[in-house]
């Protein structure tokens, strides 16, 4: 197994950079479920480049042809298939990529697994482009928790290190987030848009972090051990090129604090059970507690940067110096915003599909 | 799918902290591995608890009877079945821990989800006694991944904000982490271990790090995007009780970094390429480049402790004041070096049995 | 993945015929369902052996002990496993089984599989008695499906040619087959028994097949393509040792009608759809279409057989004649009759687990 | 899960009948496997419609594009997906099989598995079309496996009662089957080709039965219980629509036969071990023991019928009488020949990929 996810639904990405087309299918979902094709295009124009000045300056449309599961717009039951054509198709010479791998992309680890036969072009299956079909799967799940009254927000935390405020983990306001830098302070996308402005003048690039939160979802949510709701959202946060870490709620300050106060007390909040604070981040046992589930995601600085770095020759066995030409996002963070949600949304509709949560009651 | 783990291994770990007996099952293991009971029983040895001053005083054995899939110290092809009996089985009333939830443990969303048919004795599915037949599989496939010259071993890195140094991520070095308390720095144990005294000492815990590192890994191993090393690690880290993150590599520095710093240049060593860094943690794409895998694990501090906490009757709707009783153990963390070390001995395992690298070389 | 079945349970058989015990780990069942731990014996007591005139002789018991997974006689989420305990553990010696395979078994291919490190006393993992804790898992999911209406029983249809009567398959009656010799026929059974018998005094066995029938299942049930109830039965069925055919509905027959024979003519019958015959076997598209399932299960010979056989020795590379020794059930069948709708009873449960039926209707 | 299928392949099938396109996504495929692009178009070519007299005349390309995981002729590591368009999109009105569902088909189930929002136009994904992505996949599979000296071959065994020769199931012999018509033996063709005719002259259809063997398949492939080579291969054939039975090896013999003629002796040829008879079909306890796998499939007769027939509708609760217009393939049987192929190619080639036999011996 490599691109393919999920216990329930059964989602495969395919494609390459530079293949014909990229897209993917997802097996598994029920018939009758409603898909706005016009809201799931705005969604997807939140991961497409070009869009501002702190972004690479090429444009390119996404959008998807579905193939597949849909009827009068409505799943039909069969597989869903989607794909997006590539226009930018194998052009130029990439062999160089095969050669001469560069630093912090997968281009080395590709040469080894797959013996040269890659497809090395735009980083060809390892491409963040393949991101796009991961936000039409999210896209659509999205839709279908949306009707269930479970909504998933994200905006940037961190960019080189200057920080958003966070999400009131208590009630994430998703209206906070702004429409044209996905973070909550203004004072945070100004700093943040200078950070990304300097390193592209530097021809170098920045990373960051990303706070996703989850509102709506019922207690009961999730499965123990390796089906928690940690377990699976990790298991595709992963996935998404360039994350270097994931915390859930507490976080980091887990290995600081005390159980005392570390501890989410239980109180009653207008006759409904809710936790006083939230540093479990909505998820007990790997089961969803009835709060917001909320975490954050830390994504590295972009690894193509026109700045020379150091590379080897695999062909003459001697080290050289690369430089890498083109023009490259000098930051991903804000269009990685919508893929984690994407991902987010894919888990949870994943685990809502396979609940295993009883209707029966115990009399005690 | 809950208590079940793996793309080609098959593990699922059963068992309930008071019921007959804990578990597990690994179905996929070629035949012809040995497995060393004496040091399988060694490795289980260091979860186990009552070891030391600043652990909890309960001694119990750990001592697991294979039931299936060993012949003659060898595999046999058959699923490898263990299980490891309960001394402390269901005696006193746990209807309490149903009706009034202990904060940061899993009995309210278990009370949820199941209704109230949950064992919640001793915290039942969710106690971490589960990881002693995780530490089973984890302790035999670490066993195999030795003979392949592939080899794991874990630290405290953190405990109560006091820090033990960092392996170092270019060459870690495993015969420096000491015996009794697994740490580098004798300083860093003796302030972790006065953060543990202090802790018992006022009826509360606290929580830590542990730094895992992989040697001897060879280039190529890992599945592109849901299959990647940091996808399968992942998704089994997290189903170790009270782990709130994970970071691989340089981590959190990846939101403070840029390019040129965060990326790890391609230099020759002896005709071997390597990185000249190690911020990648191992990994590009998923998949191994050859070098050391490191990554660090986020444990909350105990849940169980005997300070007073706030919870909720859920029979009466009202709040009511707990008091937890017995000894429970103060930190947790060091108890889980073993299980962490288990947990990414069966995920690598299980990559490089469906490992997908092509034998074929292009002519370029 | 081997001895593990289940989209939606997860569940790993595991043991050898001489090891420690057998049993088996059943994940992804909901809380509160109850288990007659009687009723199961019953279950498990028709497949035991020695019950009568017509079978081997030896008796044992086949009496699981529930090691997690029911609490208070319900299920409590966890998942459930259960082992037999073999009283008849590795004596004598096995190894003429590694070096001159019998004839009809798996000794040969587990040799040239496993390397020798096969577990090979009577059978080991391949053994017939694996199929015991089979009947555990099935006999709980026997008991689940008859609390929603669901009812699975199956008959001996053939013995060495000698056929019994059909099941009506509009309407099929489980309370017409025998208890002693589940059989429709009386006549059938003593010609089933006379060759049984004959075929012992002669020192050789006899073969012959099961029909097996789910009554109301309602329509919707089974996926599409390889989830349908067909693909997910087959698989499950041929997992039991000795199973040569499977035909579904109208089987054979398909190769000799025409359609408009073999189809099913849509009717009402009090105001309820069904159809007029069941050549469909009660499914359609793989989905069920609310008439009963029906299904028959070819088995083989037992291939253990008194009288003389020629093999190969492994170590000298010669043709050898082997005797087998003991005492050996001359015809599996009855016995096998349980075990059939152990695994329907499995595979529908895990359908309905993981069932996409939609709740929504559209509007025409 | 339903339209997937694979434990270390992760194919799965999309589209309907008259939906955009038909296709397939393959992922776990190794990089640097040759695909013939026009080999496989000829494999697919042999079931396209509208080939000869006894076929329907309706001509219909079914030309894949291949949108994914090949490069330059070669597998590079990513998932493969290939897509077919229909050049027939939804025209006409459909929603009558919504109404009156058609005897034999999946319309009834649809209607209540998927509540109406099924694409009904054509059978949707019910279609036999989607058998030719099935194709695609299978006939990578099948150059993959030839690669390694597996050859997979099929003919008609039987229509419409009519028998053809079964292959020498010691040494089947692929060169023997005819190239316009399936077939071994030409007075079997004739018989076959005048039951064809003479369905369609009366509007009626036929059934029949195809016969596959897999040669070359070295002794160790297949793992136990429900991995077993019967398992996989069963759980694919029954995801092809119309199959009714599946034999392997003697068949239908088991029930007749004595285990002194079942069994298969084994002996020396040239000092290779193999059996005299193959009543196992090459397959001992659920692994290939080096003779030729041999199994037939049971194919009902088309369900679509130009006869009147009996149904009911939906919307008026009343019984009605079926005309079901169009020209029909009175007998899909020789189509269905290169799909019997490929579904057994991918059962094989994923089996081979995940295959756990071990590279080690043990000293006896």
């Amino acid at each position: 197994m490599s691109s393919t996810y999920g216990e329930n639904l059964k989602l495969t990405i395919f494609g390459q950079s530079h293949g014909p087309a990229i897209g993917m299918t997802m097996d598994g979902v029920p018939a009758g479920l409603g898909v706005d094709l016009e809201k799931l295009q705005r969604f997807l124009n939140r991961r497409a480049p070009g869009q501002n000045d702190w972004s690479t300056p090429r444009r390119e449309e996404d959008r998807p042809e579905i193939l597949s599961g849909l009827t009068d717009g409505y799943t039909c039951g069969a597989p869903i298939a989607a794909t997006i054509r590539n226009t930018n198709t194998r052009s130029g010479d990439y062999n160089n990529l095969k050669d001469c791998p560069r630093p912090g992309h997968a281009d080395y680890t590709a040469q080894i697994k797959y013996g040269g036969f890659q497809d090395a072009a735009g980083g060809g299956h390892f491409s963040g482009r393949l991101t796009a079909p991961l936000c039409i799967a999210g896209g659509m799940c999205k839709q279908w928790l949306e009707e269930m009254g479970i909504r998933i927000g994200a905006h940037i935390s961190i960019i080189a290190g200057n920080y958003d405020e966070h999400f009131d983990d208590l009630n994430p306001e998703f209206d906070l987030v702004k429409e044209d830098f996905p973070v909550l302070s203004n004072d945070a996308a100004a700093a943040m848009k200078d950070a990304i402005t300097k390193a592209r003048a530097e021809g170098d690039s920045v990373g960051g972090e990303i706070e996703c939160a989850i509102t709506g979802l019922p207690a009961g949510v999730g499965e123990p051990m390796f089906g928690g709701i940690e377990s699976r959202i990790a298991q595709i946060i992963y996935g998404i090129p360039a994350v270097k870490y994931l915390e859930f709620g507490g976080g980091m300050a887990a290995a600081y604090e005390n159980g005392s106060s570390f501890n989410d007390p239980f109180i009653l909040e207008n006759g409904v059970i809710r936790t006083e604070t939230n540093n479990a981040g909505g998820i007990l046992g790997g089961i969803s507690n009835g709060m917001p589930v909320i975490f954050r995601v830390g994504i590295k600085p972009t690894p193509s940067i026109a700045k020379e770095q150091q590379s080897v020759s695999l062909s003459t066995g001697e080290e050289v110096t690369l430089e890498i030409k083109g023009r490259h996002d000098p930051c991903i963070v804000p269009r990685a915003v919508p893929v984690v949600e994407a991902a987010a949304a894919i888990a949870i509709y994943d685990l809502i599909l396979g609940n295993t949560q009883t209707n029966r009651r115990k009399n005690v």
